[in-house]
């Protein structure tokens, strides 16, 4: 660590002030006396900043290191990789790392979801998703299918095909125009749902689920290519499906002949407790699409894995090519590291260890609510949404005002400074994300919840 | 390697079939008796298949393995990297190797090109850029300008605002609708310019730097923001830059205020001799795209690299936030193979050695022109394209029938069967492309000039 000390004495802050673009970040603050957080080592679960400080890591990066830092295992296998082959593309070219991977991704999957697509991202696996409803439709006879469903506040990424479907229009107004043909149905906010159903969480699912069956005959079935979910919805608060939900979801893709895409960007690979979260809620989509948690995030990799049906158009039964592709979609080195991943979930148990402990998680996230300040707790396995309110009886929520003064700069900073790295975020309403390295148990639970409850009530005086 | 060989007879091939979706890549041969070749090892500029077969790697993987294979130093820096801290995102935070790549990448780009943004491919790149564009004449009093100009058969990537750039109809239109306001005008094929350039090459220069300016003119300039350009464009079949032509698209950029977006993911980090390829030709562009050789393939990543008064708004001079980012942009262990991967380039001088030998791999590759088949030779650097064709004195180019049989399933196949890994394109006309590793020097030009001579003299007796 001695070298980036030395170094964060003599200049790493002006340089992140000369050069360095961050994502999805406003720099004016270090233009006035502020500091970008450098973080410099990890360990297990904890992360360290340059100038020693110790945090848990409560969003594992970016819902991202399922199996902690620093395993030694899967860096050994990266090295090996770099050292044997350390590239070579899919374009008509195969190597065994992508062949081992595709297989055992087919094999965690549900149903005939045979086919393994390998790209560099979750964006890129979406946008693959996206490409591939378009084209199978366009040459089996159904050429009009082509809109795109999704929910109200989900994030599916930042390329322009991910973004016309990512439902948050901050993001999306400043790069207008986007793709053509993005449709938005309501998502699965049980908390705020509508008053008929605010009793019913069965009747709320079969309500918002009926709502993308409407959708589909306002557009017309066809132009209605896909629709695409996440089996727990991230951006917004962290929203469960309500029991039957994605049954009926089910039911209205086959009637109408749209596809089903499962976004396990975030949710695949443990964090929910399966390697496929649509395993966990008994539901087969026609596309999973996936990344981050693949190589816990030691290199960057994703994957869309759709059914033999999609591909037979590609493959056997037809003449066509799917003309799409990308130079690091499927690296080798990041295949050796997703299939060291794999070792470690398999020889710890890890999607056990998942499902054992994720109701102790959240019964001690749950002792927040004697808090005025929090409205909800809400989330599966290994993945928490807290989200909070002015007003518990009458859930009111923060103005811009108070999410910027309250939940982004004091909320945010006083966790950090407590030593908890996770994420206050509004892009709906405002809520505290959590979603650990799969390794942690009770301890972590205690220490976040105790964390949390710290900075919470300081927070509630500040209202 | 024994384990790949063993592997290899017990089911490689049949795991292709059942579960890996290449990447543009027809898969029906396959289930006809057809193998997929599978690259088991690199060396140097060399890579091996699972039948033990040696090949000179004469496409660098694809445009990217610029330092050759097994190169222990940057493998080494990878698992230091994995080890230390495996992952972190750069949403509002930092880490040293994404600073340090950054200000080593402000450092080599001309200019006030300073202000670096990481992704994690050359499609991101462009994606990012795209964006960026759009953002800045939206918040800087000019919101009409969206439109994104490009050049025939020229290729930026594959999500669907780069899709939208890239000028392939055949890569486009089974994933219709696109981004709209995507203008096309003609590269800079000088060996089929129209006939009153046919013999002045700066004056068709002129001509195809001018077509900028009318499209401009036809669109509004109201509603034009970028023009995306490679330097010396790959896709269609390696055109170099005319004499004169970026200095004249550089004035319409400026008198029309459109940016002028360098595309140097196939072009930069020594491909045509310097860091990047706008310093090879003298024009300083207001945003590189850049990605491959960036690690050498070792590790995906990418770079936008933006002119500081497009981050002023971002920045000290302004209030806006960039809401674009990448969970893998800027990836820690990428990063680190990075700045180990400049190591070597400067260690062993690269650049230069690009710069030196450059001549005497084109004056090899020219000997070709002794066949008949051979209609043109043309690149820059260590990048090349062979222009085949039917009749050199009318230019007649391959039917497509003959495209695809000779071309794609003889020349193609002969030439790796004869131990040479490149590519046969037929995106544009038909070209044999080559891009070796850096390191190569005439014993591999005369090799690579051999190999070619033997395919294409049998080519041309069944043409």
């Amino acid at each position: 660590m001695t070298e980036n000390v030395t170094r964060a004495g003599t200049g790493y802050q002006d340089a992140i002030r000369n050069n360095v673009w961050m994502h999805m970040a406003p720099h004016q603050s270090l233009f006035n006396g502020g500091e970008a957080p450098i973080i410099t080592r990890g360990e297990g679960h904890h992360i360290f900043d340059d100038k020693g400080n110790k945090y848990l890591d409560g969003l594992a990066g970016l819902f991202t290191v399922q199996v902690g830092h620093g395993r030694e295992e899967i860096a050994k296998a990266m090295y090996d990789q770099a050292l044997k082959l350390p590239f070579m593309p899919l374009w008509s070219f195969a190597h065994p790392q992508a062949i081992e991977v595709s297989e055992r991704l087919a094999s965690y999957a549900p149903g005939d979801l045979n086919r393994v697509f390998l790209t560099s991202g979750g964006g890129d696996s979406v946008e693959s998703a996206m490409k591939l409803a378009k084209n199978y439709f366009k040459i089996t006879g159904k050429p009009g299918k082509h809109k795109i469903i999704s929910r109200a506040t989900a994030y599916h990424g930042t390329p322009h095909g991910a973004l016309s479907v990512t439902s948050l229009p901050d993001l999306r107004e400043q790069f207008a125009p986007l793709v053509p043909g993005a449709i938005k149905v309501p998502n699965t906010n049980f908390y705020r749902s509508p008053q008929p159903y605010a009793h019913d969480e069965k009747a709320f699912g079969r309500w918002a689920a009926d709502r993308i069956a409407e959708a589909i005959e306002f557009e017309g079935a066809d132009s209605v290519a896909a629709v695409f979910l996440e089996p727990v919805q991230n951006s917004g608060g962290c929203f469960p499906p309500p029991p039957g939900y994605f049954d009926r979801v089910r039911e209205i893709c086959d009637e109408y002949d749209v596809l089903m895409v499962s976004d396990e960007t975030i949710c695949a690979y443990g964090r929910i407790g399966d390697m496929f979260a649509c395993n966990d809620f008994g539901y087969v989509p026609d596309i999973i699409t996936s990344a981050k948690g693949i190589t816990s995030g030691y290199a960057p990799l994703g994957a869309m894995v759709a059914s033999d049906r999609l591909f037979e158009p590609f493959g056997p039964g037809g003449e066509e090519t799917f003309y799409h592709g990308y130079t690091f979609g499927g690296h080798p080195v990041a295949c050796a590291a997703a299939m060291a991943n794999f070792d470690v979930f398999e020889k710890e148990k890890l999607n056990d260890h998942v499902h054992e402990n994720a109701a102790a998680f959240k019964f001690t996230l749950e002792k927040l609510k004697d808090l005025p300040i929090v409205g909800d707790v809400r989330g599966e396995g290994f993945f928490y949404g807290i989200e909070l309110v002015k007003d518990r009886d009458t859930k009111e929520s923060f103005t811009e005002e108070e999410s910027e003064r309250i939940l982004k700069n004091f909320v945010s900073a006083k966790m950090y400074e407590n030593g908890l790295y996770c994420r206050a975020d509004d892009r709906g309403d405002p809520v505290i994300q959590l979603s650990p390295p799969l390794t942690v148990g009770q301890k972590e639970f205690d220490e976040m919840e105790q964390i949390i409850r710290g900075v919470l009530s300081e927070a509630w005086t500040k209202l």
